[in-house]
C-alpha cells in the first residue's frame, strides 16, 4: 500500500512553518487549476499529430530521461542494460523493456532528495494512477498497470494534453525542419495549440555537426544562395516567416557561452564563405556565432519573434559515452557564464528597444544576482528566463527567486518553463513551480514585505500572466 | 485607507517562526532607537551648511534614486519622461513633477519584493507621514501632501538629521573639493556632525575623466608641482591633512578590479610624466592604480586615516544611455571580483599592521565565502565592509551573514552603510538592516549557536560599536 | 555556573521550528551514538603508537589549531603573544601556556557564531568535563581543570580513541613516510584502527619544497632509479603497496588546481628529467602534475586505492609570517576552482571505470551545483567529499547539502570527514556533521521530498553507510 502520509502530500513543497504554509495553501488553491501555458520545451510535435500510444513504461519513462539515466549511470548501472541504443551494433543493449524497468525501481532510491523522483512520483500516481511506491518489488506489476493504460484512448498523446489542461505548447525545431507535424495539427480539427519555436544554430554555428547538411536544405528550402551574406539573411527571414505563419512566437540560441560582436559585412561574407568551405577557425566560428545573435536579434525587432538565449554548457562532456551511444547522454556539464561584457555589443545596438524581448537563461546560478538581476533591471529589453535544467529543481526555483527578485523585481522575469521531452512530466513541473512560487510569495507575506492581496495578483502573474505577455501568447 | 496590516507591520523582516520572532523582537526592541551611524554615504553636504528646502516630491524620491529609474527604464519607461535630466538638447524632457509622479505611481507595483519599495514606503509612512499606498489613484494626493510637508520648518535638512537621530553622517568629496559646506557647518552653531570622505580616484586613475582638470587644480590648492612623483605625493598628503581637518576619518578609492602592485619610485615617475602627458595605456593606468592604492594605504599608516575600498562595477555600461543622460543612470553592472591575487602585493607591505583599517567591499557575493571572510579572518589590517548596493537588501544582507560569519565572526565586520544620496531612505535603510540583523542573530539563538546574552551584545555591536570602531569615530 | 539553558543544548543546530525539529530529535537520536569513521584526516599516529599525554591545554587546544590563531591574528593578537614557534630566533615567543591560554580566554568572545566555538566548547565540556564558560575569569580554573585531566589514565590518546567511540581514523602521511607509527599500532595489542593515507605531492610536484630530498628518499626506499620514468612509477607502486599493506585504503592530492592532462612517456621522461635537475619551469611542473593524477588514477585502478583530490588553496598568503613563523600558520586562502575543463582528460581516461573511485574536494562554492553535482552525479568513477575546511560549518554544510543533493543525489556523496590534526575536537566535528545532516532531512520530510522511513535509512548512510563503501573501510 502506497504510504497515503507522504504521497501525493496535499503541501508537498510547502514551508513547515504554519504561517507560512497557511498562506502557500492559499496561493496555491488560487492557481493551481489554471491552465498550463508551457511556452518552450522539446516534446515530439509528432505525438499530438499522429495521436498514436505511447510505447511501453521503459520507453515513456526511463530512456528518453536523461535526469533518470546520468543518476543510474554514475552508480556504475551501464545505459546497455537499461535499454539505450549504442551507435556501437557490438554492444548488447538489452531490448527487454520490462528488465530495463526492473533495474530503474531496484535503484529508484538513489532519486531520494532529487526533482526526478519528484516528477516520476507525480507522473506514475497523478497521471497514471500507480498506487503504490516503485521499488524491487512493485516493478513488475506497476509496469502491467502502466502498460495497461498506455494502450488505452485516455492516454493518447490529445488526450493527455486536454486532460492535462495545456493552454499551449511549443515545441523547438531546426531551422530547416519542415514544420510538417505542426502543419498537419493546424490542418486538423483538433483543438490544442501545439507551436514550434525558430532554433537556428545549426545554420548559423560554424561548428555544429549538422551544418553543411543544413546550410545545403536551407538553400533548397528557401531558393536562396546562401553563400552570399545578404542572401543567406533573407533565407534566414524567409524561415522565420514560415516559423511566424505555423504559429511560432519565438526562437531560441544555445552556444557554449552568450559571446556577442558586431561585424562588418564584408567580414561577414568573408566567415560565411570559410564556414561553408569548411575552412572556419574555432575563433573565428565565435565571431560568426556572435554576430548571428545581433543578426537575430534584429531580425527580432523585425518580425517580434521572442529571442531565448540558453547558452553556457560543455555538451557531451563523457568522450567514451559519446562515441559509444551518440549525444545527449546526460554528459552536459554547465560552464561558467560571463553576461556582462559579453552581451554587450548586442545590448548597444538593441538593448534600449522596449519593443523587443530577449529572454536569458544561465545554468551558472553565480550570474544571477550579479550579473543577469542588474541587467534585466535595467534593459528594456531584457528579461530572465527561470531556473534552467540541473536548477529546475526546489531548491534552485528558491535560489533564483531570492537571488533575483531583489534587484530585477518579478516583472522583468517571464513565468515557467517545463523545457522537456518527458510529455508525462509536464504536470508534475509546472506543479513543482507553482508549489515553489507560492511557498516564495507566503514567506515575504510572512515576512510583511508584500501584501496578501499583492501575492494573490503574483500568483496569477508567476503562473501565467508573466509568460503569456512575454512571449506573446 | 491604508493597509495596516501590512505596513509598517512592527515585525516586519522578522522570521515568521515563533520562536525565532520572539527574540528578533526582543533584540530589536533592544537596538531601534541607538543613533544612527553613518560613515559612508553619497548625501549633499550643502543641505546641512545651507539647510534650504528640499525640492518637491518627484526631485526628491524619484529623480536622484538609481535604483527607482532603473526599474521603470527595465519595463520601457523612458527617462525623459520622468523627468530626468539629458544632455541631448534635442530630448524633450518633461518638465512638470506631477506627471513624473504619476508615472512612478502607476508603475509602483514594478517595485514588489524590491528592497527600493521598502525604502520608499518607510520615508513616505514613517517620515513623511503618508497614509496610503501609492498607487495610480493616489498618486496626485500624495503629491499634495508630501509636497507640502517639504515646505515646513520640519522637514529642513538639519531638522530632519535631528530627527532621525544621526549621530554622525559622513559625505564623500574628491580630494580637490574645497569641501566648503563641511567647513560652513563646522564654523556654525549647529551640532550636526556632518564629515567628508577623501576620494581621490580622479587624481590618482589617470583614466578619470575628471584626471587632468583635477590634477591642475590639485598643483593650484597645494603649491606642489605634481609632475615630480614626490611632490605628487605631497600634494596628497597636504589633501589627506586638510580633509582629515575638517573631521574626515576615511578615505575611500573606487576602481574596476582591487588590482595592487609596487612600483619602483622611477617606474611611478614614469607612469606619473605619461598620465599628465595624456599618454599613457590603459595596463600602464592599471599598474598606476594598484600602486596608489598601496601608496594610499601607507600615508593611511602614517596619518590613520580608514581606507575603503568598493571595487568591481563596469559602470555606465548603457552607452547610448551615457551618451543621451551622462552617467550614473542605472546601467552600472557587478564584474567578477578576485581578491586574493589582486591584493596580495598591498596585504604583503601593510597586512599585518593591526593600526591599519582597510575596510572592503563587493558586488561579488562568490567572493564573501572563497575569498573575503578567509582574507579577514586572517590580515589584521582587513575588516569587510557590509553588504553592497544591489546587497543591501534583506537577502543580500542575509546570504551575507550566512557566508562571512563562520569564517571571519561578526567583530571583523564594521556595522552598516546606508550609502546613499536618498537622505530620506536613511531610516529606512538602517531600520531594514538592524531588522535583519536582529532577525539572524535570533535565528542563531534559536537554534543555540549563540546565547540570547551574547545576541545582546551583538546586536549593539553590529547597530553602532562595530562601526565607530572600525571608522574610528 | 555554567549556562544550562546554552550549552550543550540537547537541540543544538536543530531547527527552531517545531515539526521540523521534532523530526531532526528522532533522526539524531537514531544515529547520535554510532560508531565515529574519519576516512580523512591529520592527527599524529605517534600519539596511538606511543600513547603518551598530551601536553598542557595551550599546546593541546590552542597553538595547534588554524583555525584559532588566525581569528586572533586577525585581531591584532601576535602569534608569539599565544605561544606559536618562530623560525625567527630574534623574536621573542610567550613560553608559559597560561599567559597564552589567557589571551585565547580574553578573546574567546570572538569566536561567537563560528564552528571553533561550538567544537571548542564540546571538547571543553562534554570530554573535558569544564563546567564553565571559558572567559577572563574563568581562564585559570579552566586550565588547571584541564591541565590535571590530561594527567589522568583516562585521557591518554588511546582511551580518548576508544571513549570517542571511533571505529577507524585515518592519518596522512608522505609517500616516503616509514609508517613507524602504523606498524607500531599494528603490532601491537591494541585494537584502535588507525590507517594511513598515501600522500604523494612531495614527490609527485617538483615546485614542493620536499621534492629533491624525498626522491632520494623514495629511491633509497625502493631500490628504483627514479631518474627512469618507468622506474620511477615502479618505486611509486611500491609505496602504495607498502601503505595499503599496514592498512591504507586511500589516496590523497593536492595542487592549487585540479588541472590533469595526459602526456606521452618521451614527455614524461623529460619533465621527469628537468624536474630532478631543478630546471623545470612553473608551466611543465604543473603538466607534470597533471600527469601523475592520471597516473595516481591509473594505479588505483590497479591496487585499488581510492583516491581523494583536494586541490583549490592558496598556500601561506602571508609572506613575512611565513618567513617568521613558517607554513600553515592560517593563512591558507581558497582560489576560484574549475572542474569541468581541468578535470577531462582524467575522466575520459577512467571516469567510466565504476571500480574506481575518485573524491572531489572543493573551497569554491560555487562550483557545487554548477560542476561538482553534474560531473558527480553522471560519471561512475567520481563522488563528492563532503564540504571541506572553511566549509565544515553548520552554514557551510546546509549549503553543500542544498545545491548538492538535487543533482548529485545523497548516493554520489561519502559521509563527513573532520579533516583535523585536533583530536579532541574530533567528537565535536562528528556530531555538528550529524546534527545538520539530521536537520537538513528534517527538512525533506516536514516539506514532504522525502518519507520518515527514507530520513532513517539516509541518516545512517549519510553517518557511516556512505564513507564505510566509499573508502573500502
Amino acid at each position: 500500500m502506497f504510504n497515503q502520509s507522504y504521497w501525493p502530500h496535499p503541501d508537498r513543497l510547502f514551508s513547515s512553518d504554519n504561517s507560512t504554509r497557511s498562506v502557500a495553501r492559499a496561493l496555491y488553491q488560487e492557481i493551481r487549476h489554471l491552465p498550463i501555458i508551457s511556452p518552450h520545451g522539446h516534446t515530439d510535435p509528432a505525438w499530438f499529430a499522429d495521436n498514436q500510444p505511447f510505447g511501453n513504461p521503459a520507453a515513456l519513462l526511463l530512456q528518453p530521461d536523461h535526469y533518470a539515466f546520468r543518476m543510474l549511470h554514475s552508480q556504475g548501472i551501464s545505459l546497455e542494460s537499461i535499454g539505450i541504443n549504442s551507435q556501437d551494433p557490438s554492444i548488447k543493449v538489452e531490448q527487454d523493456p520490462r528488465k530495463a524497468w526492473q533495474i530503474f525501481a531496484d535503484n529508484y532510491f538513489l532519486f531520494r532528495g532529487t526533482p526526478t523522483r519528484m516528477w516520476m512520483d507525480h507522473a506514475m500516481t497523478e497521471v497514471l494512477g500507480v498506487d503504490q511506491p516503485l521499488n524491487s518489488k512493485t516493478a513488475q506489476g506497476i509496469y502491467d498497470h502502466i502498460d495497461a493504460q498506455l494502450k488505452t484512448e485516455a492516454f493518447l498523446p490529445r488526450s493527455l494534453y486536454e486532460r492535462f489542461n495545456i493552454e499551449v505548447l511549443a515545441t523547438t525545431e531546426t531551422a530547416v525542419d519542415t514544420l510538417k507535424s505542426h502543419l498537419k495539427i493546424n490542418a486538423s480539427d483538433w483543438q490544442g495549440r501545439v507551436i514550434t519555436t525558430f532554433r537556428p544554430d545549426s545554420v548559423t554555428d560554424p561548428y555544429h555537426p549538422d551544418f553543411s547538411a543544413h546550410m545545403a536544405l536551407l538553400a533548397e528550402q528557401t531558393g536562396e544562395d546562401v553563400h552570399q551574406w545578404s542572401d543567406y539573411l533573407t533565407a534566414l527571414r524567409k524561415r522565420r516567416a514560415f516559423f511566424q505563419s505555423t504559429g511560432a512566437t519565438a526562437t531560441d540560441h544555445s552556444y557554449p557561452t552568450p559571446y556577442t560582436t558586431v561585424l562588418s559585412k564584408d567580414t561577414c561574407q568573408l566567415l560565411l564563405t570559410k564556414a561553408l568551405a569548411g575552412e572556419i577557425s574555432a575563433e573565428e566560428a565565435q565571431q560568426f556565432c556572435g554576430h548571428m545573435l545581433v543578426e537575430m536579434a534584429r531580425m527580432s525587432q523585425e518580425d517580434g519573434l521572442v529571442m531565448q538565449i540558453h547558452c553556457g554548457v560543455y555538451r557531451n562532456h563523457n568522450q567514451s559515452l559519446l562515441a559509444r551511444f551518440g549525444a545527449d547522454k546526460g554528459a552536459d556539464i554547465p560552464l561558467k557564464a560571463e553576461f556582462v561584457h559579453n552581451l554587450r555589443p548586442l545590448l548597444n545596438e538593441v538593448g534600449n528597444d522596449p519593443n523587443l524581448t530577449i529572454i536569458l537563461f544561465t545554468l551558472d546560478e553565480d550570474v544571477y544576482a550579479r550579473e543577469l538581476a542588474p541587467l534585466a533591471g535595467h534593459y528594456p529589453a531584457l528579461k530572465l528566463g527561470p531556473a534552467w535544467w540541473f536548477h529546475d529543481s526546489p531548491e534552485g526555483m528558491m535560489r533564483y527567486r531570492r537571488m533575483v527578485t531583489e534587484t530585477a523585481g518579478f516583472y522583468n522575469t517571464v513565468g515557467f518553463n517545463d523545457d522537456t521531452r518527458a510529455f508525462l512530466s509536464i504536470p508534475a513541473r509546472h506543479d513543482v513551480a507553482r508549489r515553489v512560487d507560492c511557498n516564495f510569495l507566503a514567506s515575504l507575506v510572512c515576512e510583511h514585505r508584500i501584501t496578501e492581496e499583492e501575492a494573490f495578483e503574483l500568483a496569477h502573474e508567476l503562473t501565467s500572466g508573466l509568460a503569456r505577455k512575454a512571449y506573446r501568447l
